[in-house]
């Protein structure tokens, strides 16, 4: 079986010399890496023989144990075995993955998927998380993050391996109350901390809620234009789905009438930037028959996915059991680290900054787009949230002009994309303006404005 | 609106003095907590005065700049507002929530939920974390917590604001790489890294499953006894599960003749404690008709809810887009982390010490169960994972010794209870040696003898 005398071996490792900087990974790694590298791409075949760890060392001018200690981690993970002749590449039960793939013969038939993988529409390919203008990105760079580093590392230290386990299926207790509590404050939402369940961002809790209150081919009312992903869970749930335009008072009462339930996603109400503060729905009137989604992705920041579902008092009894099979909490240190930023005041002073670092954003953009942007265009929004909406007349087709933006590193949304049926009136550009810095809106204003004008129509 | 003096106000917060330890919080979060929960429970209410800063921090004895520190923060989370008369506690634009839900009245109606919800059979109550013989916990105090918070907290100083924003929604490239990699090695699972998704757990694995490759009234065959959270998924989907008892080849033949799915739920074979290694079902053929589920919770630790998916070539290209769609990616410092923590070698290294420890202290309970468990049973599993099965006469049932066990904090499932429709053999004890010391096997199954016998119906 050995197909590779050692000397052979030696030139693999051998050739390019490894880094010795003072920032370069340390030997034993580099070490390991080389020689796992070179059996995955078959340099290295099933049974040849590596240099002792004497010779070896010495070729590499290196201390022995450093050799020794990265052949041992090569056997710990199947890659090599040691015997009393010496250490040899493993002879894997099964080829290297990708390899084995490109096998010739009949493709498998493929088996039926889900019909409703049809209805999910795909959205614009995704942009850079660089990109500029991108809706729904809240200022990356303002985040504390260096607070936030030693939070999670306080509550790794601090809860020890007991939070390792499996914990409350709905959350960290101490989480689901400090989120009840600034609920209360913020935004008018009359809940107890029971009521909280914590969600893998606003996207779960969507789907919770499908899954929990809804039958296939049952109708789902929905603002129009609104959250695509709020479509996507309820495409996925089965459910008809019809465009709805009504405020909350009508919606509550209508809600009743028919005995149906509300979800409102709050996504970006902590973002007031003008008129007086409107409380949540939920809170509006005693038991609404509303489930309140939240989430701290735009709050906090977007990779952090946690968000949260506000259940009626009325429906807790009932949902709490299927929830408990349905959830399986975790990420308990995250959470244990956001209840303590919320209620060590961490949390609402950064809101505070980032309310003001929006206000001025949104100006500015305002600004520059009445300035910059020459053509007839008519703006929407910005009472609240990080986007502004700029409708255009039809003959110069959204989609395109969000094309030809992305070849720039601008990631404005379609308009048309956020509308169940588009009409040709529902035509614009949805501008973010939270991770944009200012100064950047009047050179991306007028780089859009020559686009838009390239992708008309004629 | 002065309805109190800040003579009284100072009274409330005056009522205990302050912990001036030099353990305790400092003065500034002792007074501001303080300050919340008087507005909160209702003993400083909206509209009255808190006393000068100056006032208060001499009756105190505490510095003027802690006291203007607390109010600040105050101020910021809307509990008080300051003008030049002084600070005074904000008319909160609603009431306090936990009162408001006591209000008399009819109670809402509830409108319709979810039929599939009755389908969802609650489990037995949750065993405390801390239960002993609790099935699926790893050894949690064996864990390398000191080694994962370093790996956290260099993730986060390495990638930096940058991983903040939304990732790949199907999880960051290098923890996809590494898995792909890992599994080919350690499972023989046969993919490329954009063939593997991350999920929440192996729980969001199984729920995509279903929602990619089922449309409502379908039947699921599965495993019997097997995984409830498998048969949850299921259930949510709408699908009709029939059992089903049939090895790996005539699996694969069947689901060929079918145009079936296979999910294979891999979930402890890292643990192999005897006899020859076996691959994944998903490696055994070329482009078998499999998805591979897998999940991080019994290899790292529960709370980590890190699972994933591995797609069969076939399907990726039809799946990728309502992946996209569907799916948020996120945890990216946590999915960074544990990408360093398998290429560094600190996995495969905890792996082996786990497979040791698992070995044997599942030697040490079947010795134990043989000694001290005076009853007829059958002893079964073990081959692989991280518990033992026990199977009973019917004249003992399960649920009653499970239910007598928990209030000694023991934890043991009824197999039972993974059956879809248990038969009266479908009788014992799965026994969790993951998380528990070998020492109180002895102990333990001395009293769950006692438990068992009390436990019969004559």
């Amino acid at each position: 079986m050995t197909m590779t005398t050692p000397a052979l071996v030696s030139q693999v490792l051998l050739e390019a010399p490894l880094d010795k900087d003072r920032d370069a990974a340390p030997m034993q790694r580099q070490l390991h890496h080389r020689i796992k590298e070179a059996i995955l791409d078959g340099r290295l075949a099933p049974g040849s023989r590596l240099p002792g760890s004497r010779a070896l060392a010495e070729a590499l001018s290196i201390s022995r144990n450093t050799v020794t200690a990265a052949y041992d981690l090569l056997a710990a993970e199947g890659y090599v075995q040691s015997d009393r002749q010496g250490t040899r590449v493993a002879t894997l039960s099964r080829p290297a993955p990708p390899r084995m793939l490109q096998t010739k013969g009949t493709p498998p038939s493929i088996p039926a998927i889900a019909l409703r993988l049809a209805r999910i529409q795909p959205s614009v390919p995704r942009a850079d998380a660089g990109a500029t203008l991108r809706p729904g990105v809240p200022a990356l760079s303002h985040f504390p993050l260096a607070a936030w580093r030693r939070a999670v590392d306080r509550a790794i230290r601090h809860a020890g391996p007991s939070a390792l386990g499996y914990g409350d299926p709905l959350g960290e207790p101490a989480l689901r109350a400090a989120i009840a509590r600034h609920l209360g404050i913020a935004r008018g939402v009359r809940c107890e901390s029971a009521q909280v369940v914590i969600t893998e961002g606003a996207q779960e809790a969507l789907a919770l809620c499908v899954r929990l209150l809804t039958n296939p081919g049952d109708t789902a009312w929905i603002e129009d234009p609104g959250y695509r992903g709020a479509k996507a869970a309820m495409h996925a749930g089965d459910l008809r789905l019809a465009p709805i335009r009504i405020d909350a008072d009508g919606l509550i009462a209508q809600a009743r009438r028919h005995g149906a339930w509300i979800i409102e996603d709050d996504y970006d109400s902590e973002f007031r930037h003008a008129g007086e503060s409107i409380g949540a729905m939920q809170g509006l009137v005693t038991q609404a028959p509303v489930l309140y989604v939240g989430t701290f992705s735009k709050t906090m920041f977007p990779s952090l996915r946690l968000g949260f579902l506000v259940l009626p008092q009325a429906l807790l009894a009932e949902m709490q059991t299927p929830l408990e099979e349905m959830l399986r909490g975790g990420h308990r240190y995250e959470q244990l680290a956001l209840a303590e930023f919320i209620e060590s005041g961490q949390f609402s002073r950064h809101l505070g900054r980032m309310r003001r670092l929006y206000r001025d954003r949104q100006q500015a953009l305002r600004e520059a787009l009445t300035r910059y942007l020459r053509l007839p265009h008519v703006i929407q929004g910005g009472h609240c949230g990080l986007h502004l909406t700029v409708r255009l007349p039809a003959r110069y087709p959204d989609h395109r002009i969000a094309d030809a933006a992305r070849r720039y590193g601008i990631a404005p949304a379609p308009l048309s994309g956020f509308v169940l049926r588009p009409m040709p009136e529902d035509n614009g550009l949805v501008l973010g303006y939270g991770n944009t810095s200012a100064e950047l809106f009047e050179p991306l204003v007028r780089r859009l404005s020559q686009l838009i004008r390239a992708a008309e129509i004629f």
